[in-house]
């Protein structure tokens, strides 16, 4: 399809559900911070002192080799590793303040840091829920029409792989599928399976095939955002590590996220949790850089508290949207890039979700986030992908992208010259100055009902949640796939049906 | 009752319904800035064209006097009154940067300005809802059930009179009935109707015999905080101005918010709302100070824009949210407190009034709001006053109490011995560090759920907005009225009926 073509598809889509356009953000706005120079320079330093004294653990061999080559203490007969802060932050100096993941569609390409920034669906639930149905176990069907969604909903720009997990697939070839879904349903980046070093690999040749290019190509200009997870406190696991050294090595986005659930991963507070977050994270980065210097590293901030009646994670808090915007200033301290989550503990699409959804938005979005991970869909604390949610928060993320839009301050916006011809008393709807802007002044919902209470109970009475149901179905009846090259869809059914015989199962 | 059987008794109600305690509360960081300098300036210079060269119609003749009285040209047989910025600017420096507004209970004595912020109940709709019998026209029934839930919830430092307007009772004594009301259900402080001269008047006798003081003393610590608007463009009613007038000139903190509703009564531009709204509000100030120099003034914001479909106003915009981020940086400028709304558009207390009212939070307090006005049980852009809001506003409110709590950051408080001892792999739960934090660490929730979904299931699957019509009924069963002196209610009692008879009603 010509990108003429596809302009104009674009624009047929938007004359059925309105939203607004596909395009990249940039916060153009102060950050925002909540921590004093102090306060940073004690947090950095303890983290320094948790990775030179301390130090974590890294349970993969080749992991510890790359380390040791980069100078820091690797422990004889033990997975402990020391690291330096000098060491370590001539590692982090190597990279970029931000970086651009390429769709196959390069339209869809995007960039993240220096003040732009991406959303993605939520990734990984292991359930799907929507109010017709109510909750049920990720199938493969369900995570299709999250792919469908996220390619139709503008205001997303990744996906992450699975935002409903489909475990009715054989855990060892469901990467395959996935990728095989992902490139077929969306022309937007996504987030390979990369656990492990024959999944990373697999994602690899996948991504030449689908792109069309080598190593070399795919280094220059990376097409996968590979989120990632320490294991809080001080563990980096062996096939996290495995997939690292393979997909940093190709110089695809790498992005370590820290696991620090305050009060039982960390110790209970906020500061200390970020302390923790920030050593990790920060030997996350050195060991990408170390693994292919300049690579493009994010820094993951996942930072939670304890419900300390339950024992189990709260999102959306008021501590939540702390860390997040602390971790803005930590991330900003180093020139690294970042990413936050749109996190709720919410069980239902309800007023509780929204605000949740809010308290994570808002302060990410105002300390200059450059990825939201997990931006659409999450529904109880990310163990279900649900169907409504992910309307309400396109909703919520078009807001923002609105917010975002600068500023305009001049004497012809102000319009002064109306002002003294209407006066006192008059109105204003008819001015030329207001038919000028009558389109576009303002922002125009997705799934918002703006109607007076007699029009809105006439229409059925319906909640957010209730339209958001109505919504994403209509998004699925309107969904275009984006046009793939046959040849290059028949390359990568063999060599997904390739490898799956290489994993001992027949091919689809 | 004395402070120490109050506070036993707060202590007493903290045992039913967890909540957080009554406090000032003060925000701690640095403010969000979305205008450049430059764009700053341009607003303040046109708004000064406004008041110089259109100006304001003031359609009371006595304020007009005030008016010339300050040196500004009032123009002869006309309600017009131009007002040279000089003149303008000498009077706003005249008003305080901050203020104090005094309950009955002067455990309830609460600031604004500087930082320190204060929340309001709702004020004025003239519908009230819950979700037993829906929505239906204000009864003071309603009304009443609304104080005393504002006197319960502990987030909640001031009322607006009536947040579901009692339209059962006779508009003429209206203002006595709810008065009265406000004094027995209440210990907390205020808005008093000021519609008018006369039942101005009746608002300040009523507070010198409740209060047990006179003029001079009300002037000192005054008890009411004034809610009007202009009405906008440019005009300054005449039942309004009297009010102003008489609560001005006893002293009491004024707020005046310009009724900027941009595309309908201002151009179609967020510039061209904030310009209207700087030259309406710095008008209102200057006003207020020429009735009494230094009396506490408050800059009003409710900068919203119109729905271009059909010209009704929205609330919890992403234009909504710009304005009153901006408004802070006006404020600021002039070094006025500043008023701003929890408001949303949604008919329903659902997502979308949750995400709304939480764009109008975010931006409001991240700019340093002084006032939130409206601040809870708003729905359906202020015609219903809501019981289940009302209780989903409240943990809102209280998450940002808990957002504002100064971030503490210290080697103590990130426990770096405790992360060396747990080390890679550990458990913090049971750590001496964790068992001091144990209580206090996190937020603690009024109605959010944060159970696991299968024991929200089995609690009911109730979604927040059920969870909050719970709760309300619960705080009104708990209500425990403050105790007010025999003597004083007597007097007051036999005030409002001498009033009532001369305003040619029976009394009760």
């Amino acid at each position: 399809m010509t990108r003429r073509a596809r302009k104009e598809r674009l624009k047929r889509k938007d004359a059925k559900v309105e939203q607004s356009a596909f395009r990249q953000l940039k916060n153009p706005y102060k950050p925002f911070e909540i921590l004093s120079d102090d306060q940073l320079g004690i947090i950095h330093e303890s983290s320094m002192e948790i990775l030179e004294n301390v130090g974590i653990d890294v349970q993969d061999r080749n992991a510890r080799t790359i380390l040791k080559d980069a100078g820091f203490d690797v422990a004889e007969g033990s997975d402990r590793v020391r690291m330096d802060r000098d060491g370590v932050m001539v590692l982090v100096d190597k990279a970029p303040s931000s970086f651009t993941v390429h769709g196959r569609n390069p339209m869809r390409s995007v960039k993240g840091g220096d003040g732009y920034v991406m959303f993605s669906a939520v990734a990984g639930p292991p359930f799907g829920a929507d109010l017709d149905s109510g909750r049920r176990a990720g199938v493969f069907e369900d995570t299709v029409k999250f792919l469908k969604l996220t390619q139709s909903l503008n205001i997303l720009h990744l996906q992450g792989g699975a935002s409903i997990e489909p475990t009715d697939l054989p855990p060892e070839t469901r990467h395959l599928d996935l990728s095989l879904a992902c490139a077929r349903y969306l022309d937007k980046p996504w987030k390979p399976n990369f656990i492990g070093r024959e999944r990373s690999l697999d994602a690899i040749e996948f991504a030449k095939i689908l792109h069309g290019t080598d190593e070399a190509g795919l280094a220059k200009n990376p097409v996968y955002y590979c989120n990632t997870n320490t294991n809080t406190p001080l563990i980096l696991d062996r096939e996290i590590a495995q997939g690292v050294i393979e997909l940093a090595g190709a110089g695809q986005v790498i992005c370590i996220t820290p696991f620090t659930l305050a009060g039982a991963m960390t110790p209970a507070s906020l500061a200390g949790a970020l302390a923790m977050q920030n050593a990790e994270a920060l030997a996350g980065c050195a060991f990408v850089q170390a693994i292919r210097p300049g690579c493009p590293f994010v820094y993951g901030s996942f930072t939670m508290a304890v419900d300390m009646k339950s024992g189990s994670p709260t999102f959306g808090t008021p501590e939540f949207a702390k860390g997040a915007a602390a971790t803005g200033q930590l991330a900003r301290l180093y020139g690294l890039p970042w990413r936050s989550s749109n996190a709720c503990t919410s069980c239902a699409p309800d007023a509780q979700a929204a605000y949740e959804t809010q308290m994570s938005l808002w302060s990410a979005i105002t300390a200059h986030v450059s990825v939201i991970y997990q931006g659409a869909g999450w529904l109880e604390g990310g163990l279900v992908g649900s169907f409504e949610k992910l309307i309400l928060d396109a909703e919520m993320l078009q807001m923002f992208a609105a917010w975002m839009e600068p500023f305009e301050v001049s004497p012809e916006e102000i319009g002064l010259a109306t002002i003294a011809e209407i006066g006192p008393g008059g109105h204003f709807l008819g001015t030329a100055h207001t038919m000028e802007r009558y389109e576009n002044a303002f922002y125009r919902p997705l799934v918002s009902d703006w109607n007076n209470f007699e029009n809105w109970r006439d229409a059925g009475a319906r909640d957010a949640a209730q339209r958001a149901n109505g919504m994403w179905k209509r998004l699925l009846d309107e969904y275009e796939q984006p046009a793939l090259d046959p040849a290059v869809d028949e390359e990568l059914k063999a060599f997904v049906a390739k490898r799956k015989e290489a994993c001992g199962v027949a091919a689809a």
